[in-house]
């Protein structure tokens, strides 16, 4: 589990965008248990971090001066743009969000990487039919919260499981679960069987170990698991091995892992739905926002510990207030 | 692992055929590696055997009486007969068998049930493209020995892995593998990774265990496994979990259980091109076969401790001999 003294802040100076790049002042930064995996030297699907990078995070940010027809100033981008108030980056590897179509802020979940790794993820992976039961691990987070709303308009019954009483309120309140689970309570498995009616036919699974151990106990012949995360496993040593793999053929099911950046040529397809479901109201959504860049590793060892209600938000600045 | 003292060969009265029954004298019985699963009281696809019960199997054998007209004395016929010497069967859950086609043996292998899971696993679950590395562990078995060779006619690189020279040599010279990896012996793991050249797009899995766990360290990106068999478990009082999910992500891997059964309505899909290349020796097989259904048990032990080489069967009588 990283410690807030494994982190530090350190001013640099800012530099001078060249030919083509542009000079961006952040706004927010994002959090998201997938940095800890570039924490590691174990090899994973992206290079790791070495000591002294900056932390890799996607980041809303000011256009404070452009070397680039595409952007200029005051323009809100977003990009990698890591944990720093400012940062250069080549405007093609910026997207332009306007903010007349929904809060800034959800071009950073709902509107970008964790919406459409939820949108991706169910329907490519799980594939669900409508009347399904779908049950989604870390369903109070940022992919988890989306995965179980777009399950339920796609006609299927949703089932999720977060970690204590105010997440599960906010499961059947905010994202409108038909039922919540909560896994530390001492009757999660009991309670699990009741609320999936001894059928999952969709496991969206964020969190692995010995909660989705529970779940595969209670899947449906031909049942699919879409592999999004294993938070639980992020700080083992070594991950636990939790998954015995004939127990795929007692239900003929499907286990798939899957990044959402190998969706990238496919993002057009989600990202109008899922605006237009924001904008009347059918998506919702919470953010948890904490103030001030240096704040950001609290935030994330929170967020490795459950203790985030929502999406987890660095705030760097006042949007007008770099200019 | 089964004693033979767990067997007794019980004398009874052969029973009357009733109407639409045929009586059927057993020529040939079948030994899997499915039917420990049927000796355990783990919940399974399918039901467990009680104490006292003939063992399931599928078994070639002789009409002697029918009372069914699709059937005659003298006929040859496959179905779930299971270890005995004569059995009633209804007419409608028995095929009739064409002994000039090929020899009447391999109805119980590579023209029936393990070609079959061969043929359905690799190119309904694995999906293998040209020129993909298709690696198939148990591959000196009743099926591993068909999906090589069905990945090879389907122009993959072929990895055949099993234990013991003589199996691999048989995945060379017989089964046409590229390339044969011996996991019984020392340098395994370097082995199967000069094998696969480092990269492996199928992997049909019958075995599980620490051989699968080498395997899964080598896969590509997009790679399918095919969940046939975990012989390495049946034996098992817990099955090891040897899995972790997160390993799905890193490779955007897909895992999927199957049985040759819920193939059952399109088996006319793979059994004439099976024959096809039976008959102009594109597809070859061997078969261990044991004499006598009181050694039906110790084939068993040998099958699931990996003592045979090919197919098991046991031949319990002469074609002819009960006319």
């Amino acid at each position: 589990m990283p410690q807030e003294s494994d982190f530090a802040l350190e001013d640099v100076q800012v530099p001078e965008p060249g030919a083509g790049e542009v000079l961006v002042r952040a706004l927010y930064v994002s959090v998201d248990p997938y940095q800890r995996g570039r924490m590691s030297e174990t090899r994973s699907y992206a290079r790791s971090l070495e000591l002294g990078d900056v932390i890799t995070s996607q980041a809303i940010g000011e256009v404070v001066e452009s070397r680039d027809p595409r952007f200029a100033p005051g323009d809100i981008a977003l990009g990698q743009l890591g944990w720093q108030e400012h940062a250069v980056a080549r405007a093609g590897s910026l997207r332009k969000i306007d903010p007349s179509v929904a809060p800034i802020t959800t071009a950073l979940h709902v509107l970008g990487a964790t919406g459409l790794t939820a949108w991706f993820g169910l329907f490519d992976v799980g594939r669900p039919r409508a009347g399904d039961t779908v049950v989604v691990s870390g369903a109070a987070g940022a992919v988890g919260q989306v995965a179980g709303q777009l399950a339920r308009i796609a006609g299927c019954r949703t089932v999720g499981i977060a970690g204590g009483a105010e997440k599960c309120s906010d499961l059947r309140e905010l994202y409108s679960y038909d039922a919540a689970v909560d896994y530390k309570r001492d009757d999660f498995r009991e309670a699990l069987k009741e609320a999936c009616a001894g059928a999952v036919d969709v496991y969206f699974d964020n969190v692995g170990g010995e909660v989705s151990a529970a779940v595969h106990r209670r899947l449906n012949v031909g049942a699919r698991i879409a592999i999004c995360g294993q938070v639980s496993q992020y700080n083992a040593d070594r991950p636990q091995p939790s998954f015995h793999p004939g127990l795929l053929i007692v239900f003929r099911a499907t286990m798939q892992g899957f990044l959402v950046n190998d969706y990238a040529s496919r993002f057009g397809e989600a990202l109008p739905r899922l605006a237009r479901w924001v904008a009347d109201g059918t998506l919702r959504y919470r953010e948890d926002v904490t103030d001030g860049l240096e704040n950001a590793p609290r935030a994330f060892i929170g967020l490795l510990n459950g203790r985030n209600r929502g999406k987890a938000l660095v705030k760097v600045a006042e949007p007008g207030s770099s200019l």
